[in-house]
Protein backbone atom coordinates (compact mmCIF):
# COMPACT_ATOMS: atom_id res chain seq x y z
CA UNK A 1 0.00 0.00 0.00
CA UNK A 2 1.00 3.36 -0.88
CA UNK A 3 2.04 5.84 2.13
CA UNK A 4 -0.12 8.80 1.69
CA UNK A 5 2.07 11.42 1.68
CA UNK A 6 1.97 15.04 3.66
CA UNK A 7 3.19 18.49 3.70
CA UNK A 8 6.52 19.14 5.08
CA UNK A 9 7.85 22.57 5.47
CA UNK A 10 11.68 23.90 5.76
CA UNK A 11 13.50 26.69 6.78
CA UNK A 12 16.99 28.17 6.04
CA UNK A 13 18.81 30.38 7.83
CA UNK A 14 21.88 31.91 6.31
CA UNK A 15 24.90 32.59 8.77
CA UNK A 16 27.24 34.99 7.32
CA UNK A 17 28.08 38.75 7.36
CA UNK A 18 29.52 38.20 3.96
CA UNK A 19 25.99 38.09 2.59
CA UNK A 20 24.85 40.98 5.00
CA UNK A 21 27.35 43.38 3.94
CA UNK A 22 26.48 42.83 0.21
CA UNK A 23 29.79 41.48 -0.38
CA UNK A 24 28.58 38.22 -1.63
CA UNK A 25 25.81 37.45 -3.43
CA UNK A 26 23.58 34.33 -2.34
CA UNK A 27 23.79 31.15 -4.33
CA UNK A 28 22.65 28.71 -1.46
CA UNK A 29 18.65 29.75 -1.30
CA UNK A 30 17.94 29.15 -4.61
CA UNK A 31 19.54 25.87 -4.80
CA UNK A 32 18.21 24.21 -1.53
CA UNK A 33 15.03 25.40 -2.21
CA UNK A 34 14.81 23.96 -5.83
CA UNK A 35 16.44 20.66 -4.52
CA UNK A 36 14.52 20.37 -1.32
CA UNK A 37 10.86 20.58 -3.57
CA UNK A 38 11.86 18.52 -6.58
CA UNK A 39 13.57 15.79 -4.68
CA UNK A 40 12.17 15.80 -1.50
CA UNK A 41 8.76 17.27 -2.20
CA UNK A 42 9.62 20.11 1.14
CA UNK A 43 8.48 23.30 0.97
CA UNK A 44 10.54 25.88 2.13
CA UNK A 45 8.55 28.85 3.94
CA UNK A 46 11.25 31.07 5.45
CA UNK A 47 14.49 32.39 4.88
CA UNK A 48 16.37 34.76 7.14
CA UNK A 49 19.90 35.83 6.80
CA UNK A 50 21.96 36.88 9.97
CA UNK A 51 24.80 37.71 10.90
CA UNK A 52 28.03 35.82 12.58
CA UNK A 53 26.70 36.34 16.42
CA UNK A 54 26.45 33.59 18.47
CA UNK A 55 23.44 34.81 20.46
CA UNK A 56 21.57 36.11 17.46
CA UNK A 57 22.40 32.45 15.48
CA UNK A 58 21.57 30.46 18.80
CA UNK A 59 17.83 32.85 18.88
CA UNK A 60 17.14 32.50 15.48
CA UNK A 61 17.80 28.06 15.56
CA UNK A 62 15.16 28.25 18.70
CA UNK A 63 12.48 30.13 16.88
CA UNK A 64 12.78 28.37 13.42
CA UNK A 65 13.28 24.60 14.59
CA UNK A 66 10.10 25.15 16.53
CA UNK A 67 7.82 26.56 13.01
CA UNK A 68 8.87 24.64 10.75
CA UNK A 69 9.46 20.70 10.23
CA UNK A 70 13.27 21.01 9.30
CA UNK A 71 16.04 24.06 9.40
CA UNK A 72 18.68 23.92 6.90
CA UNK A 73 21.80 27.05 8.18
CA UNK A 74 24.32 27.45 4.87
CA UNK A 75 28.20 29.06 6.58
CA UNK A 76 29.53 29.19 9.40
CA UNK A 77 31.13 25.87 10.17
CA UNK A 78 34.47 26.14 8.80
CA UNK A 79 38.37 26.61 11.10
CA UNK A 80 38.65 30.16 11.88
CA UNK A 81 36.88 32.49 14.60
CA UNK A 82 34.65 33.73 12.42
CA UNK A 83 32.28 30.09 12.06
CA UNK A 84 30.68 29.44 15.44
CA UNK A 85 26.94 27.67 14.00
CA UNK A 86 28.39 24.78 16.04
CA UNK A 87 29.25 26.50 19.31
CA UNK A 88 25.76 28.50 18.78
CA UNK A 89 23.36 24.97 17.48
CA UNK A 90 25.07 23.97 20.85
CA UNK A 91 23.34 26.81 22.98
CA UNK A 92 20.39 26.85 21.61
CA UNK A 93 19.61 23.50 22.63
CA UNK A 94 22.01 23.51 25.75
CA UNK A 95 24.22 20.73 24.96
CA UNK A 96 27.78 20.00 24.99
CA UNK A 97 29.77 21.37 22.11
CA UNK A 98 32.49 19.12 21.90
CA UNK A 99 34.15 16.73 19.71
CA UNK A 100 32.15 14.12 17.28
CA UNK A 101 33.83 10.88 17.30
CA UNK A 102 33.73 10.18 13.65
CA UNK A 103 34.08 13.37 12.32
CA UNK A 104 36.99 13.73 13.89
CA UNK A 105 38.46 10.22 12.41
CA UNK A 106 37.79 11.80 8.96
CA UNK A 107 39.29 14.73 8.79
CA UNK A 108 42.42 13.35 10.50
CA UNK A 109 42.40 11.33 8.15
CA UNK A 110 41.94 13.20 5.31
CA UNK A 111 44.90 16.26 6.46
CA UNK A 112 47.09 13.21 7.79
CA UNK A 113 47.92 13.45 11.59
CA UNK A 114 51.07 15.80 11.23
CA UNK A 115 48.71 18.73 9.38
CA UNK A 116 45.67 18.06 11.70
CA UNK A 117 46.48 22.16 13.65
CA UNK A 118 44.21 23.26 15.95
CA UNK A 119 41.90 25.10 13.38
CA UNK A 120 41.16 21.85 11.61
CA UNK A 121 40.32 20.24 14.61
CA UNK A 122 37.59 22.60 15.37
CA UNK A 123 35.66 21.53 12.01
CA UNK A 124 34.82 18.21 14.04
CA UNK A 125 33.61 19.94 17.13
CA UNK A 126 29.51 19.50 17.19
CA UNK A 127 26.58 19.72 19.01
CA UNK A 128 26.34 16.33 21.23
CA UNK A 129 24.13 14.14 19.81
CA UNK A 130 24.94 15.18 16.16
CA UNK A 131 24.80 13.20 12.75
CA UNK A 132 26.99 13.55 10.55
CA UNK A 133 26.50 15.01 6.64
CA UNK A 134 29.35 13.68 4.55
CA UNK A 135 31.09 15.84 2.44
CA UNK A 136 32.78 14.21 -0.55
CA UNK A 137 34.79 17.50 -1.69
CA UNK A 138 36.61 18.74 1.20
CA UNK A 139 36.18 16.12 4.20
CA UNK A 140 34.84 18.37 7.20
CA UNK A 141 31.35 16.92 6.97
CA UNK A 142 27.93 19.15 8.11
CA UNK A 143 25.64 17.51 10.84
CA UNK A 144 21.96 17.53 11.83
CA UNK A 145 21.25 18.61 15.04
CA UNK A 146 17.85 17.11 16.12
CA UNK A 147 15.30 18.93 13.06
CA UNK A 148 18.07 21.63 12.32
CA UNK A 149 20.99 20.07 9.41
CA UNK A 150 23.67 22.39 9.21
CA UNK A 151 25.54 22.62 5.71
CA UNK A 152 29.32 25.23 4.67
CA UNK A 153 28.18 28.39 2.80
CA UNK A 154 30.81 27.88 -0.52
CA UNK A 155 27.99 26.88 -2.77
CA UNK A 156 30.19 24.61 -4.85
CA UNK A 157 31.13 22.43 -1.81
CA UNK A 158 27.65 22.17 -0.38
CA UNK A 159 25.97 21.51 -3.70
CA UNK A 160 28.45 18.34 -3.44
CA UNK A 161 27.19 17.50 -0.20
CA UNK A 162 23.13 18.00 -0.46
CA UNK A 163 22.38 14.29 -1.63
CA UNK A 164 23.70 13.17 1.22
CA UNK A 165 20.64 15.22 3.70
CA UNK A 166 18.24 13.11 2.49
CA UNK A 167 18.35 10.08 4.61
CA UNK A 168 17.25 12.48 7.34
CA UNK A 169 14.52 13.99 5.66
CA UNK A 170 10.66 12.96 5.53
CA UNK A 171 9.36 12.84 1.82
CA UNK A 172 6.05 15.21 1.54
CA UNK A 173 3.87 16.27 -0.81
CA UNK A 174 5.70 17.96 -4.24
CA UNK A 175 4.70 20.84 -5.42
CA UNK A 176 4.08 21.23 -8.88
CA UNK A 177 4.40 24.45 -11.12
CA UNK A 178 3.33 25.63 -14.74
CA UNK A 179 4.19 29.43 -15.99
CA UNK A 180 2.14 31.24 -18.63
CA UNK A 181 3.80 33.50 -20.26
CA UNK A 182 1.11 35.91 -21.61
CA UNK A 183 1.56 39.39 -24.16
CA UNK A 184 0.05 41.78 -21.82
CA UNK A 185 -0.30 44.43 -18.28
CA UNK A 186 -0.99 43.06 -15.00
CA UNK A 187 -3.52 45.47 -14.70
CA UNK A 188 -5.58 44.13 -18.12
CA UNK A 189 -6.18 40.65 -16.14
CA UNK A 190 -5.68 41.10 -12.25
CA UNK A 191 -9.45 41.51 -12.00
CA UNK A 192 -9.95 37.70 -13.65
CA UNK A 193 -6.77 36.75 -11.72
CA UNK A 194 -8.23 37.36 -8.37
CA UNK A 195 -11.56 35.52 -9.66
CA UNK A 196 -9.60 32.16 -10.86
CA UNK A 197 -7.54 32.83 -6.97
CA UNK A 198 -10.64 32.95 -5.56
CA UNK A 199 -12.63 30.07 -7.37
CA UNK A 200 -9.47 27.53 -6.54
CA UNK A 201 -7.58 29.10 -3.83
CA UNK A 202 -7.88 25.82 -1.96
CA UNK A 203 -5.68 23.66 -4.11
CA UNK A 204 -3.70 26.44 -6.27
CA UNK A 205 -1.64 29.34 -5.63
CA UNK A 206 -1.28 31.68 -8.79
CA UNK A 207 1.35 34.18 -9.15
CA UNK A 208 1.68 37.49 -11.07
CA UNK A 209 4.89 38.29 -12.29
CA UNK A 210 6.11 40.92 -14.68
CA UNK A 211 8.36 40.77 -17.19
CA UNK A 212 10.84 42.68 -20.41
CA UNK A 213 11.78 40.27 -22.95
CA UNK A 214 13.20 40.68 -26.61
CA UNK A 215 12.04 44.41 -25.86
CA UNK A 216 8.06 43.47 -25.38
CA UNK A 217 6.86 43.27 -21.69
CA UNK A 218 4.65 40.64 -20.87
CA UNK A 219 3.01 38.87 -17.63
CA UNK A 220 4.09 35.46 -16.26
CA UNK A 221 1.52 33.59 -14.58
CA UNK A 222 2.75 31.31 -12.11
CA UNK A 223 0.42 28.42 -10.87
CA UNK A 224 1.55 25.94 -7.77
CA UNK A 225 -0.21 23.07 -6.67
CA UNK A 226 0.56 19.51 -5.21
CA UNK A 227 -2.40 18.35 -7.70
CA UNK A 228 -1.29 18.24 -11.30
CA UNK A 229 -5.08 18.03 -12.64
CA UNK A 230 -5.78 20.69 -10.17
CA UNK A 231 -2.88 22.71 -12.13
CA UNK A 232 -4.15 21.67 -15.60
CA UNK A 233 -7.55 23.07 -15.31
CA UNK A 234 -6.39 25.99 -13.53
CA UNK A 235 -4.35 26.55 -16.71
CA UNK A 236 -7.08 25.76 -18.86
CA UNK A 237 -8.80 28.64 -17.29
CA UNK A 238 -5.83 30.59 -18.04
CA UNK A 239 -5.80 30.57 -21.55
CA UNK A 240 -9.43 30.74 -22.20
CA UNK A 241 -9.31 34.62 -20.48
CA UNK A 242 -6.13 35.01 -22.56
CA UNK A 243 -8.31 34.03 -25.64
CA UNK A 244 -11.11 35.80 -24.56
CA UNK A 245 -8.96 39.11 -23.81
CA UNK A 246 -7.16 38.63 -27.02
CA UNK A 247 -3.91 38.28 -25.42
CA UNK A 248 -0.83 36.47 -27.26
CA UNK A 249 1.04 33.68 -25.67
CA UNK A 250 4.74 33.31 -25.73
CA UNK A 251 5.65 29.90 -27.13
CA UNK A 252 8.82 28.08 -24.85
CA UNK B 1 30.09 72.05 14.11
CA UNK B 2 29.83 68.58 12.72
CA UNK B 3 27.07 66.31 13.46
CA UNK B 4 28.71 63.44 15.21
CA UNK B 5 26.96 60.06 13.40
CA UNK B 6 25.40 57.31 15.27
CA UNK B 7 25.26 53.57 14.20
CA UNK B 8 22.01 53.39 11.80
CA UNK B 9 20.92 49.77 11.25
CA UNK B 10 18.04 48.16 8.87
CA UNK B 11 16.57 45.19 8.48
CA UNK B 12 15.51 44.19 4.26
CA UNK B 13 12.03 42.16 4.33
CA UNK B 14 11.88 40.27 0.78
CA UNK B 15 8.09 39.55 0.02
CA UNK B 16 7.20 36.94 -2.17
CA UNK B 17 6.66 33.49 -3.31
CA UNK B 18 8.61 33.94 -6.56
CA UNK B 19 12.23 34.51 -4.41
CA UNK B 20 10.76 31.48 -1.99
CA UNK B 21 10.31 28.55 -4.38
CA UNK B 22 13.71 29.52 -6.02
CA UNK B 23 12.21 30.78 -9.42
CA UNK B 24 13.42 33.73 -9.16
CA UNK B 25 16.94 34.76 -7.98
CA UNK B 26 17.58 37.66 -5.38
CA UNK B 27 18.83 40.66 -6.55
CA UNK B 28 17.40 43.44 -4.34
CA UNK B 29 19.25 42.16 -0.95
CA UNK B 30 22.51 43.31 -2.18
CA UNK B 31 21.64 46.31 -3.94
CA UNK B 32 19.80 47.48 -1.09
CA UNK B 33 22.65 46.81 1.09
CA UNK B 34 25.39 48.31 -0.48
CA UNK B 35 23.73 51.13 -0.95
CA UNK B 36 21.85 52.14 2.34
CA UNK B 37 25.95 51.35 3.56
CA UNK B 38 27.98 53.52 0.80
CA UNK B 39 25.08 56.20 0.51
CA UNK B 40 23.69 56.55 3.99
CA UNK B 41 25.82 54.24 6.50
CA UNK B 42 22.88 52.43 7.75
CA UNK B 43 23.90 48.82 8.25
CA UNK B 44 21.50 46.21 7.03
CA UNK B 45 21.65 43.60 10.62
CA UNK B 46 18.76 41.09 9.23
CA UNK B 47 17.03 39.94 6.19
CA UNK B 48 13.85 37.69 5.98
CA UNK B 49 12.31 36.33 2.56
CA UNK B 50 8.48 35.08 3.19
CA UNK B 51 5.58 34.02 1.02
CA UNK B 52 2.67 36.58 0.18
CA UNK B 53 0.35 35.44 3.36
CA UNK B 54 -1.41 38.49 5.00
CA UNK B 55 -0.71 37.69 8.65
CA UNK B 56 2.72 36.68 7.67
CA UNK B 57 3.57 39.81 6.63
CA UNK B 58 2.10 41.48 8.67
CA UNK B 59 3.65 39.91 11.77
CA UNK B 60 7.25 40.28 10.22
CA UNK B 61 6.75 44.02 9.57
CA UNK B 62 5.68 44.51 13.54
CA UNK B 63 8.50 42.32 14.75
CA UNK B 64 11.27 43.64 12.51
CA UNK B 65 9.85 47.48 12.71
CA UNK B 66 10.28 47.32 16.50
CA UNK B 67 13.84 45.61 16.21
CA UNK B 68 15.96 47.94 14.00
CA UNK B 69 16.00 51.90 12.47
CA UNK B 70 14.63 50.88 8.99
CA UNK B 71 12.68 48.22 7.35
CA UNK B 72 12.97 48.04 3.24
CA UNK B 73 10.08 45.91 2.42
CA UNK B 74 10.45 44.75 -1.30
CA UNK B 75 7.62 43.12 -3.62
CA UNK B 76 3.75 42.81 -3.52
CA UNK B 77 2.64 46.42 -4.63
CA UNK B 78 1.71 45.99 -7.75
CA UNK B 79 -2.11 45.75 -9.10
CA UNK B 80 -2.61 42.13 -8.67
CA UNK B 81 -4.16 39.87 -6.38
CA UNK B 82 -0.77 37.92 -4.68
CA UNK B 83 0.21 42.07 -4.27
CA UNK B 84 -0.56 42.47 -0.22
CA UNK B 85 1.81 44.40 0.54
CA UNK B 86 -0.09 47.68 1.71
CA UNK B 87 -2.86 45.89 3.05
CA UNK B 88 -0.35 43.80 5.64
CA UNK B 89 1.03 47.03 6.51
CA UNK B 90 -2.33 48.46 7.32
CA UNK B 91 -3.24 45.38 9.49
CA UNK B 92 0.21 45.47 11.18
CA UNK B 93 -0.27 49.34 12.36
CA UNK B 94 -4.24 49.10 12.54
CA UNK B 95 -3.99 51.83 9.94
CA UNK B 96 -6.94 51.96 7.61
CA UNK B 97 -5.75 50.79 3.96
CA UNK B 98 -7.47 53.70 1.73
CA UNK B 99 -6.74 55.70 -1.38
CA UNK B 100 -3.25 58.02 -1.36
CA UNK B 101 -4.56 61.20 -2.51
CA UNK B 102 -1.43 61.90 -4.36
CA UNK B 103 -1.03 58.67 -5.57
CA UNK B 104 -4.05 58.74 -7.31
CA UNK B 105 -3.06 61.59 -8.78
CA UNK B 106 0.19 60.72 -10.00
CA UNK B 107 -1.41 57.27 -11.26
CA UNK B 108 -4.47 58.51 -12.81
CA UNK B 109 -2.13 61.41 -14.88
CA UNK B 110 0.01 58.06 -16.26
CA UNK B 111 -2.37 55.95 -17.00
CA UNK B 112 -5.39 58.33 -18.17
CA UNK B 113 -8.80 58.68 -17.00
CA UNK B 114 -9.94 55.77 -19.06
CA UNK B 115 -7.28 53.58 -18.65
CA UNK B 116 -7.24 54.15 -14.78
CA UNK B 117 -8.83 50.98 -14.09
CA UNK B 118 -9.52 49.04 -10.83
CA UNK B 119 -6.12 47.13 -10.78
CA UNK B 120 -3.86 50.41 -11.48
CA UNK B 121 -5.90 51.96 -8.60
CA UNK B 122 -5.39 49.51 -6.14
CA UNK B 123 -2.08 50.95 -6.53
CA UNK B 124 -2.79 54.13 -5.19
CA UNK B 125 -4.06 52.24 -1.76
CA UNK B 126 -1.78 52.42 1.08
CA UNK B 127 -1.70 52.47 5.07
CA UNK B 128 -3.31 55.91 6.25
CA UNK B 129 -0.48 58.36 7.05
CA UNK B 130 2.35 57.12 4.52
CA UNK B 131 4.77 59.32 2.21
CA UNK B 132 5.16 58.63 -1.06
CA UNK B 133 8.80 57.22 -2.26
CA UNK B 134 8.37 58.48 -6.24
CA UNK B 135 9.01 56.06 -9.13
CA UNK B 136 10.47 57.59 -12.27
CA UNK B 137 10.32 53.93 -14.13
CA UNK B 138 6.74 53.31 -14.44
CA UNK B 139 4.81 56.05 -11.79
CA UNK B 140 3.17 53.57 -9.43
CA UNK B 141 5.45 55.25 -5.98
CA UNK B 142 6.42 53.22 -2.97
CA UNK B 143 5.55 54.44 0.56
CA UNK B 144 6.98 54.95 3.85
CA UNK B 145 4.94 53.90 7.14
CA UNK B 146 6.48 54.79 10.16
CA UNK B 147 9.98 53.50 9.74
CA UNK B 148 8.79 51.07 6.83
CA UNK B 149 9.50 51.77 3.00
CA UNK B 150 7.81 49.65 0.67
CA UNK B 151 9.86 49.28 -2.13
CA UNK B 152 8.67 47.36 -5.68
CA UNK B 153 10.09 43.82 -6.59
CA UNK B 154 11.22 44.22 -10.23
CA UNK B 155 15.00 44.82 -9.57
CA UNK B 156 15.18 48.00 -12.57
CA UNK B 157 12.52 49.72 -10.75
CA UNK B 158 13.60 49.03 -7.17
CA UNK B 159 16.68 50.42 -8.27
CA UNK B 160 15.61 53.67 -10.06
CA UNK B 161 13.28 54.71 -6.46
CA UNK B 162 16.24 53.99 -4.19
CA UNK B 163 17.42 57.03 -4.26
CA UNK B 164 14.00 58.72 -3.49
CA UNK B 165 14.55 56.71 0.11
CA UNK B 166 17.23 59.38 1.27
CA UNK B 167 15.04 62.36 2.32
CA UNK B 168 13.49 59.92 4.79
CA UNK B 169 16.68 58.49 5.98
CA UNK B 170 18.94 59.56 8.89
CA UNK B 171 22.53 59.18 8.36
CA UNK B 172 24.72 57.03 10.06
CA UNK B 173 28.18 55.89 10.48
CA UNK B 174 29.38 54.53 7.40
CA UNK B 175 31.43 50.96 7.26
CA UNK B 176 34.79 50.96 5.50
CA UNK B 177 35.47 47.37 4.29
CA UNK B 178 39.29 46.17 2.90
CA UNK B 179 39.96 42.85 1.58
CA UNK B 180 43.08 41.02 1.67
CA UNK B 181 43.39 37.85 -0.44
CA UNK B 182 45.91 35.64 0.62
CA UNK B 183 47.45 32.32 -0.97
CA UNK B 184 46.88 30.17 2.15
CA UNK B 185 44.21 27.56 3.63
CA UNK B 186 42.20 29.17 6.41
CA UNK B 187 43.24 26.30 8.89
CA UNK B 188 47.03 27.77 8.32
CA UNK B 189 46.06 31.14 10.10
CA UNK B 190 42.62 30.85 11.99
CA UNK B 191 45.06 30.79 15.57
CA UNK B 192 46.74 34.18 14.22
CA UNK B 193 43.42 35.63 12.82
CA UNK B 194 41.44 34.57 15.95
CA UNK B 195 44.22 36.38 18.44
CA UNK B 196 43.60 39.61 16.22
CA UNK B 197 40.36 39.70 15.91
CA UNK B 198 40.17 39.53 20.16
CA UNK B 199 42.75 42.07 20.12
CA UNK B 200 40.85 44.20 18.04
CA UNK B 201 36.94 43.43 18.52
CA UNK B 202 35.89 46.73 19.79
CA UNK B 203 36.26 48.43 16.67
CA UNK B 204 37.30 45.98 13.92
CA UNK B 205 35.22 42.69 12.31
CA UNK B 206 37.22 40.26 10.65
CA UNK B 207 35.78 37.62 8.33
CA UNK B 208 37.68 35.15 6.72
CA UNK B 209 36.65 33.23 3.28
CA UNK B 210 37.76 30.66 1.07
CA UNK B 211 38.59 31.34 -2.23
CA UNK B 212 39.42 29.48 -6.10
CA UNK B 213 40.51 31.37 -8.41
CA UNK B 214 42.74 30.46 -11.71
CA UNK B 215 43.28 27.28 -10.16
CA UNK B 216 44.68 28.30 -7.22
CA UNK B 217 43.28 28.46 -3.73
CA UNK B 218 43.19 31.12 -1.08
CA UNK B 219 41.58 32.77 1.77
CA UNK B 220 39.95 36.68 1.54
CA UNK B 221 40.39 38.01 4.90
CA UNK B 222 37.58 40.87 4.77
CA UNK B 223 37.72 43.79 7.36
CA UNK B 224 35.05 46.15 8.42
CA UNK B 225 35.26 49.13 10.56
CA UNK B 226 33.73 52.67 11.42
CA UNK B 227 36.76 54.04 11.79
CA UNK B 228 39.62 54.05 8.72
CA UNK B 229 42.77 53.88 10.70
CA UNK B 230 41.61 51.28 12.83
CA UNK B 231 40.78 49.60 9.58
CA UNK B 232 44.32 50.69 8.38
CA UNK B 233 45.88 49.35 11.31
CA UNK B 234 44.50 45.85 11.35
CA UNK B 235 45.66 45.28 7.91
CA UNK B 236 49.20 46.37 8.77
CA UNK B 237 48.74 43.46 11.41
CA UNK B 238 47.61 40.82 8.75
CA UNK B 239 49.98 41.82 6.28
CA UNK B 240 52.87 41.00 8.69
CA UNK B 241 51.20 37.92 9.49
CA UNK B 242 51.79 36.93 5.75
CA UNK B 243 54.85 37.69 6.30
CA UNK B 244 55.83 35.75 8.61
CA UNK B 245 53.92 32.66 7.43
CA UNK B 246 55.21 33.23 4.07
CA UNK B 247 51.94 33.37 2.33
CA UNK B 248 51.60 35.08 -0.92
CA UNK B 249 49.85 38.13 -1.39
CA UNK B 250 47.11 38.33 -4.19
CA UNK B 251 47.99 41.73 -5.95
CA UNK B 252 44.89 43.52 -7.09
Amino acid sequence: MKKKLKKVNAAILIIGNEILSGRTQDKNIAFITNWLNSKCGISVKEVRIIPDVEKIIADNVLVLSKKFNYVFTTGGIGPTHDDITAQSISKAFRVKYEYHKEAFRILEKYYGKKKFNDGRKKMAKMPRGSKLILNPSSAAPGFITRNVLSLPGVPSILNSMIENCKRYLTKGLKVHSKTLCLYTVESNISKNLNLIQKKNKKFVEIGSYPFFRLGKIGVAIVTRSSSLSKLKSVNIELRKLAKLKKIQILKD
